[in-house]
């Protein structure tokens, strides 16, 4: 049996998501509401001990970080395959999938955390704030979180994120003029991984990515939003993209 | 024909090179002195634009990134194995190669530049190093090169680092709890990454890294260093590891 433990169809929550959809693989989805904090219960963390989504488990054994996720789905199931066969192009996937975790990810991660995820935190009541402050697995996670209060990041450090996401956007670009695809002719983890972050930068960086500048990053962007495991991972989603409310509830139940 | 371009075995570069070596793989060594910059020399950012070893070259294919590199030799030279059999504990192996290109190397590198490679920037003629500075290709590497001047880091950034080198050594320490290697039953890429970064953790860190703190991590390094592989590996270097002098020229060359 295959679970998927997963917030949103967005970052790395989504990686997985659209992997397994790729894949035609039945799976039991558990949704971790990040918004209202659920990767830092207890139960959670007894699943994945650093509390972040998303975590696998198969048959019993628990798989944690979305690329290496990816990877193991694609070498257990290889029968809908993800990974291009020639070596040197497979080389080429994993340079990009290692560049969105290092690179692209922490960048996004940082905007994203500035525009949305700290107002929520920002409204929750300050006593209520301190225990979930408590329970955070992660030092990192915790100084982050514990920010909230403040300015959080620096007008530099997000300027630095944004320069990031365009030198980003730019690279797929490149990637894009020498084959329909990230690794090249074949499409594979490294799209999907990519899209997973990528599918923002329009609507985040409009004076960077756009039909001017990025004509093939915008190309790769709606051959991305046709396919219909894309689609059927967009279509997992607990809360209105616009207004993050959750839409899976009604409202009595989520006063 | 099999090439690889590297600096000191250690860190990043020591991946491959142990790789290779596990291997029996014959390989031709390019020596590029960090030391000397001659990882910005117009040259080599020909080969890698991004300006860093270790780079393979094998025929005539081009393949950065050390994680990336072994993962590469291990699919093309599958003679000797160094993945585990089982995908659950292949997943275990990418969550540390993971763990150490994304929490570890950064920690280390940035105590290691902070010990060692300034000192050695600062001694650099200053309009010699402003034209040093202007050659490296990664915005992220000339704004850290660009501080040698001032403080580099500050106290609290590198307090921080040390605290990520005390993690990833208690980290280890129980995932050598739960078997011999860091993936398990099975010697794996993980242990070679690994390694590559933590053999510098006793003399760096004698406080937290100790026959009393850490019995296993001390035990598993010595069975590492009583590897053949990792032995010829070390013996590929061309500086004196502790006074950093090139040991691979007559005194009068060097000068």
């Amino acid at each position: 049996m295959l679970e998927l433990y997963h917030a949103e169809p967005s970052a790395n929550s989504m990686k997985p998501m659209i992997c397994l959809k790729e894949k035609r693989l039945d799976f039991v989805s558990h949704y971790v509401d990040l918004l209202a904090f659920e990767q830092h219960e207890p139960a959670f963390v007894a699943i994945n001990p650093n509390g972040q989504v998303p975590v696998l488990i198969h048959d019993g054994a628990i798989i944690a970080e979305s690329t290496v996720i990816n990877e193991y789905l694609d070498e257990v199931f290889p029968e809908v395959p993800l990974k291009p066969a020639d070596p040197v192009a497979r080389a080429r996937m994993r340079v990009w999938s290692k560049f969105i975790d290092e690179y692209f990810c922490p960048a996004l991660s940082m905007i994203g955390w500035h525009v949305r995820i700290r107002q929520t935190a920002k409204a929750v009541e300050p006593a209520r704030f301190a225990k979930l402050l408590e329970r955070i697995p992660l030092e990192e996670q915790r100084q982050k979180w514990a920010t909230i209060g403040g300015d959080s990041f620096t007008e530099a450090e997000l300027a630095d994120s944004r320069r990031r996401l365009v030198v980003s956007a730019q690279r797929m670009e490149k990637s894009l003029s020498e084959g329909p695809w990230l690794a090249g002719e074949t499409y594979s983890l490294a799209d999907l991984d990519t899209y997973s972050m990528a599918v923002a930068l329009p609507r985040l960086m409009p004076e960077s990515v756009s039909q001017e500048k990025t004509p093939r990053l915008l190309d790769w962007i709606a051959r991305m939003n046709a396919r219909p495991a894309v689609k059927a991972a967009l279509a997992m989603s607990r809360r209105d993209p616009r207004t993050g409310r959750r839409i899976d509830r009604p409202a009595a139940a989520s006063a």
